[in-house]
């Protein structure tokens, strides 16, 4: 059976997961969510698909999961790819899994959103220079981390890589410059020869440009 | 083996952590991290504690973690307790572990801190306001989800309960209001009532009173 992602071209958080499902090799098609329209604040995706308002919704039969950092686990699971070789391997994963949520994804998916998707009149200038003050200190973690390895955790892809590196792929400007960290360029350029591997608007549906 | 755990009071990460250990009858010892006068942001902290420079830092014997959220987890298999006890349970634990870490401890704990510990002359309405209106859409999410039920996943304390009540217990204003929600007020009360229970002050070194 073909498994659903309910997902937006715009979102990080379900980039991570169409690219796991596509590099992992998985039967799927994406459903896309009208987020701009309001789509996941409304009663009725909250009531069938998601309770906490977020894309992405992935569906596999029966199963109905949220949270990227869950639906990657899960989709380990299924296809014995991404997840790590070991209990170590696997918590060092879910490490970066959780810093990525907290600090990565959660801050630059807002701050992108906050200059480039809100309409101009209601930009700050002080939190937007707030939230690039608090990404400024993340980027040297994974710049430092990645110093001397190939992948964040182990020797090959996992979810640890997928999770970081989503927003870091959208052509929106946010303050995040590739040349700027030389080691998550590289990362990033390593990432993207993955046979398989496309950016986030030719593997979801909904771009900036259907609202243009 | 006595467990370490390198925390501080103002610490809602790491009072997860704490009450973790507390409630699951650990033999467990904090070491005090001066997180105010700049030990998470040096070199030597980064170096052998934790490269992404955040508490806590639990050391039992050859192992170290970081992130609250693997701690917890490790925890679990250690204890046997707080960890769900099938697969759905498990995956719903994390679900609601990795929303505590992208929307609600990262965010009230930023708020806590802008409002309460950054000099008076630093701080931003602009900042402090747009961080109140992201918390205001996702404490009903947390409210509407505990609408009949005693714990977040199952029918007892698990590590989402420990993870997502632990900014909600700090004295400091952040703009929470116990009153304005009656089942996180409820809940709260419940988890509080767990023989052990101790609030983050009592249980970790370091408090707002050291510095005043």
């Amino acid at each position: 059976m073909t498994i659903r992602l309910h997902c937006f071209g715009e979102s990080g958080h379900s980039y991570k997961v169409a690219l796991a499902l596509e590099l992992g090799g998985l039967d799927w098609e994406p459903v896309k969510i009208d987020f701009f329209s309001g789509e996941t604040r409304g009663d009725a995706y909250r009531g069938t698909l998601n309770e906490m308002g977020e894309a992405p919704v992935l569906i596999d039969g029966d199963l109905t999961l949220t949270q990227s950092g869950v639906i990657l686990d899960y989709l380990s699971e299924k296809t014995s790819k991404f997840g790590g070789r070991d209990a170590a391997e696997r918590r060092e994963i879910l490490r970066w899994v959780l810093w990525d949520n907290h600090k990565l994804s959660s801050q630059a998916g807002v701050t992108r959103f906050l200059m480039n998707f809100l309409p101009a009149e209601k930009r700050s200038g002080d939190v937007i220079g707030f939230m690039q003050s608090r990404l400024a200190g993340v980027y040297p973690v994974l710049e430092g981390h990645l110093e001397g390895r190939d992948w964040i955790v182990g020797d090959g892809l996992t979810n640890a890589d997928l999770s970081c590196c989503s927003y870091l792929y959208y052509p929106e400007p946010f303050g995040f410059e590739r040349a700027d960290w030389p080691n998550i360029d590289r990362w990033l350029g390593r990432i993207s020869e993955t046979p398989g591997w496309k950016p986030p608007y030719e593997l979801m549906p909904g771009s900036p440009a259907d609202r243009a």
